[in-house]
């Protein structure tokens, strides 16, 4: 049993802002205490983390990453053992990714392949949601027996026809079966049905440059699917969660459901806080690298996202962490945007790009770790053990110095990638310390962690309903 | 050449209520003047009509009939010969029909079959919209022609998957064509998807009468579909004419997408202002009668309606006729009320319930010419021919009786069919005298027309535009 | 009894547009006919006018001049006899203008002094609203009155504390009034009270140019003033009319009042559509000329203007002409803005520049006529005689040139007032010859109308309501 | 120094629901620790109160009461001695009365004579907000004194014309100021001109029951003063607070200032939420119990202020606490309703009103302490010295049992007041132990404390922004 205690720093959780000393025990926090005082100064240690100037904060969630992803006749870039890696490296101590089921295959199947690509390979402790490729009678009732072992939320798409697309019915059904059995859908709101017609006329027409990926996915499409879906969860009585938020009239659409009082949340990504269509038609072929669905939107977006954040439209930031190796991967696509395999890295750059937005004036502190630790552990049934700083809570923590300044680059990150979509972009703030369980895994930015140390985490359902 | 004078009669148009004398020559309105004045007192002419103490209106244009149309292994009881003969009864001059394609075959050959129906048998002028059951590259080409021979509406489906139902792709395509050759595309808007799903769960439950039809064709599922039509004709650049409107929640999307002046379109029907899931789920087998799509929607549902139609954001109430008589069709569905013929008898009781309105305080009169004979003929493009009394104007003219009292019922109507979904009733106002192209049809409620006088009518595109 | 007979042109109403020939017989439309019928060339006539090519429009009804309005201690420039020749100049055939009760004097007194003023001087027929400085037991009854002489509508401020302002508690209790004697509350709609705080604190910060006072009436302050106003006239069950809509925050509150059905109606200026705070901060003192209330808005606001004359939640275009020569009178607010007399030429411009909005695409032909002619007539009861072409209205009518081009000049205009707002704008479209009541006021760009021609015309209530 | 020691219950906050053990050490939260560990066994203390079973919460804040306040011409009944004892028997550690300025003097005095009224008296903490009746030059430099020695919220009416009210100016004045002082505007939104109108005709026409008290203070009045100070405040650039939302319409305003992102907050009160214009309709005159501004509204309204809790366009529930005996106070408004002192009783029963919001499933336990505790602190600037139990927090904790069952009674009540508005109501939870800065004032369900231990406590400012 290693006791651990970090002394002196400002602790920071979603609710509360107060300089404490930490006390973890066996994993876990085991007390909270007055800094300075007698009883705090009494607590004897293993370790003494002086955290004096720093932020002590709970371990990011990221709950939407793909690593080892098939996709489009390649895979994602990375494995479960580089992509944790680089996840504690950005101080997040949790991933929650996608098992995939293959069409004609079952669900356990799926989840049975992705927990033999991860099984003891992963530095930081992870969980699954299902993607659910083909809903049927077999299906509907495998969802049942999955919330139970603890993979409780199911990815639907109304994207990508052919490969991972649902029709309204089989999303209906599912929804019925998740408002029975306590399952969340989540669900990728594009019309792509719309869309796939918009890439073939524009392929036709000669566009083929990754900037038409955005042109053609359009906002209003995405929009209008995250209406029906709401919609269709009106109608079977289920919460729904959109992923990857991106359109300002998404936005509107979930705040319009959520000024009705529906169990409807909202995720986006930073790559879509920071990043632009501008990008996008970046010269030559540069723009493959920010080619990921929903798309990158115009600029004038952002200022929606950043309000729906602070207005609770949109409850989570999570990466959609899916890397393609700009050689060989986004090369694909040379001459035909819609063979640009989709996805960014990012799973190492969120908390960093949050902790700017706060810099920036987008959000204060205690929102920060809301969106990024605590409201996504809440959405997908994994508080108080993660996301937050609390007796009894898994020690997964960051000391996070909020002054240090950094300058992202492929050259220096740690995701198994030959670019960063944030190139050169300075930031201030960096990851100091980290702790997954007590253990520490990044120290003072070394790595001293270890595959296999993360450990599959089963998952109640979510914790905003009830 | 005959020259028909009306005299001392209120002219009533969408525009203008005045005195006024109205001389009529060679089927045209030639000339208004104001009564008692030497030059009206100056006309002479072959037949001078009273019309003291009588409005003086257009005669109706109802916009969505369905004579003769196969549906569900019958068809509907109404030839075009009863059905335009019970029309006229009920003030209505011209009817704008559907011609369907059936899948597989050419829209030429379904147009041509609708004429070979309607030839040489109608009592009153008539056109058509084509139902598009099938979009693809030979249709979509097809639009063009179809649009230079006066058939400029086109109808597509969210429902009824399998038979007439077009995926989002298809609907955009059509859309997209549209845009391009004036034709204006009209939604049957509600998620036959989703519904499918419910019909068949609920069958599966036992719920077979017909008032789970309405149960299970959800208020939500309309305004779902309504909205992603507004959403595609918006990707299009297309005008879009949402057809029977039923749900208050529906109106809220139509509301939504005027608001912010788009060219979109709504037309509801007498049955879903007038009657409501009470009748659905009349004793016995009775709600049959009452079964169509969209369905009948609980009775808060009216007012939002009548407020629609008040504020201009529905435009148009047609009837959507597509009678089948209880005894052998309706019945069809007994115990399976997904089996129930759709459709309900009502050409001839359109104008008298939307006087009734007029009556009971929701409509003004002006506004009830509008709805009912201005405003269709505006949208299919036979303005200012039909749906006004204007110099040029065909002689289309209604004397109409705003004080008779009528009850309504199968005894005494004249339309095919062996209930009327409206027995029992009793309205304010009344039809007296009907001029097609200045031939009387019905004379002081006596039929005196013919089956043939009748044309078919090409259509300008939509008058709402430009 | 002189007989006239247009023949030839277009004629356009609210409502149609077709081919007509016109025949006027003692001072009003005796008949319209099918042009080149032997009916209409049976038409004898003391003088014919040829309008080939030419519109044949229902003359202008400007429902908002201030002829010579004592103000800040001057009073504007035009007098009934100039103003209502320059009105018969630009196409307008009737004006609706301010009568004005002094405070603590009766309503009365101060409609004869209108009287007085406009008696035996108008060139075009004219007719009173009357302002209602002082809300008391007494005028509240006096309004009574004035609505059985034909005065049928009050306005109120709720801007110019000391001056016209009328606080919520008189508001209330002369809408109530309203609501019982069928009146109709027009209301200048800025919240004075916090403005007046705006103003003397710009002045003291120095800020005394004409542009501020484009800062200090802020938008927001009106569309607050326009939702108060609304809300109270819920409150009094009565109908409401905002003047001079110039804000986009303001039409959005009418729009969501139109949305509720409740009779709310709203007009704006072409200063609003054409004009902008550019202007009020041209160099030098002469933004003077463009300061009047509510103020210029920046150019954004324009588009939201035009969507609401489209989607029909504002009504009317009136011009608030009320002149004041630059020269010795604009120049009273030189060092300090707040003291520039508000107002601005215009009664000559608004048919041309209503007509120049159908040659921009901003309406359809139909709804300039609407917006111009026909809603104004109908707002405040002076329909059908007024705002339109048919037999038994008055032969109010103008011979519009759609082709031809000229040139806004203060060197050319029939104002008396020493600038134009439009200085050197070219607008297509020009009036040809005018009839008032069948006499001829412009004849093919020459004024031969007089003095005394124009008649005061009793109004009837709204005719929106009911 | 005292050490406390709070053992196996349930610590609920805003943030946070887990079983921990709480220790207290000199008046404040010393540290959190799980239970049963050695390191929380270890703990010795002077006090071990045991919770098993029990929830351990923050102290209540009601951050509304009235003690001693003169008012129509008498005082409300609860001295600051008997109101702070009533509010610690109901879980509430912390109130926040008004100090009022008398119309021509000073805040400073005011302030003086509440800081008398209070001292030395009081069994819990207190501190106050400052009623400004007369916004001037003086007053308005005065607030930034206040500010300084932690009174940082001012209150002004919409209403009460003659006594406390403000014109938009004045309204316009304070909010500037405030915005550079950081000060908090609290508003009572109500129209009082308009409705003082509405009272004297309600008088006139003989309607003088209680129940004419909710009638004549209309929703459409407390929403259009709630849309006015919005604007207001969006002119000045200032936060809002809007205290005693009761109206549908209003919750609807301030949902759409929320969704804009602006500072504006809104408050609630159990009565609103309990309780409806049925009790002001109660026989006899009982409705008197009942009249408080804004009113009660009928029943229906309180879906919407349930949901505005849900959704967080409402943060705070307070209770207005101003109690008047039925008896002598009440009374002096027989025959008159414009003549009851308006005002509840309820400090008391908000936590367990609230707490049984929760067993209904309005709320969830943790938006229970939201809106009752942490939510009130930060708005007022109290946090985390209340509001929640964390180290280093004043230690005003509430030991409540979740499952006793009491009935709501004036037998029982503590207030001094003889009548309870909830007579007979029975709610299930009830205050066990309650501690103020880690000393006992209730025990066990007996009172312990004193008048004089709770002190005057400054606040910062609102900790909402930034």
């Amino acid at each position: 049993m290693t006791r651990t205690v970090i002394r002196g720093g400002l602790v920071i959780t979603a609710a509360e802002e107060g300089r404490m000393d930490v006390l973890v025990e066996d994993g876990k926090v085991a007390a909270l205490a007055t800094p300075d005082s007698a009883l705090a100064e009494g607590w004897t240690a293993d370790r003494t983390i002086d955290a004096t100037g720093m932020y002590v904060i709970p371990g990011g969630v990221d709950a939407h990453t793909h690593f080892d992803l098939p996709f489009g006749g390649t895979a994602s870039s990375d494995t479960f053992e580089t992509g944790t890696r680089a996840a504690a490296w950005g101080g997040t101590t949790t991933v929650v990714d996608f098992a995939v089921q293959s069409r004609g295959r079952s669900l356990r199947e799926g989840l049975d392949t992705w927990h033999a690509k991860s099984q003891g390979t992963c530095a930081i402790d992870y969980a699954f949601h299902m993607i659910v490729s083909d809903v049927n009678e077999h299906t509907l009732k495998e969802m049942d027996g999955l919330v139970e072992e603890g993979v409780t939320s199911f990815k639907l798409f109304m994207a990508y026809p052919g490969v991972f697309y649902s029709d309204d019915g089989q999303i209906l059904r599912a929804m019925q079966r998740a408002s029975g059995n306590g399952g969340l859908i989540m669900m990728h709101a594009e019309n792509g049905i719309a869309i796939d017609v918009l890439i073939e006329q524009a392929l036709a027409r000669g566009e083929s440059d990754p900037r038409h990926h955005g042109e053609v996915r359009k906002a209003l499409l995405e929009a209008e699917a995250t209406h029906r879906a709401i919609q269709l969860a009106r109608v079977a009585g289920s919460p729904l969660y959109v992923v990857h938020v991106s359109a300002e009239e998404a936005v509107a659409e979930l705040a319009r459901a959520r000024g009705m009082d529906l169990p409807v949340f909202g995720e986006t990504c930073p790559q879509y806080l920071f990043l632009s269509t501008d990008n996008l038609a970046e010269p030559g072929f540069e723009g493959a690298k920010y080619v990921c669905s929903t798309p990158l939107r115009p600029r004038e977006h952002q200022a929606a996202l950043w309000r729906g954040l602070r207005t609770d439209d949109l409850q989570v930031v999570s990466t959609d962490h899916c890397p393609f190796c700009f050689s060989g991967q986004k090369e694909l696509g040379r001459g035909d945007f819609s063979k640009i395999p989709n996805g960014l890295p990012g799973v190492e750059n969120r908390m960093d790009l949050l902790h700017q937005a706060v810099v920036d004036g987008h959000l204060s502190r205690r929102r920060w770790i809301e969106i990024a630790c605590a409201a996504p552990a809440r959405m997908f049934g994994l508080y108080p053990r993660k996301g937050t700083i609390a007796p009894g809570a898994d020690a997964d923590i960051v000391i996070y110095d909020p002054n240090a300044r950094q300058t992202l680059s492929a050259e220096t990150h740690h995701m198994n990638v030959d670019y960063s979509a944030y190139e050169g972009k300075t930031v201030t703030g960096r990851v100091g310390t980290v702790l997954s369980r007590g253990e520490l895994v990044i120290e003072r930015r070394e790595f001293v962690g270890r595959a296999g140390h993360g450990r599959f985490t089963p998952r109640a359902t979510c914790q905003y309903l009830n």
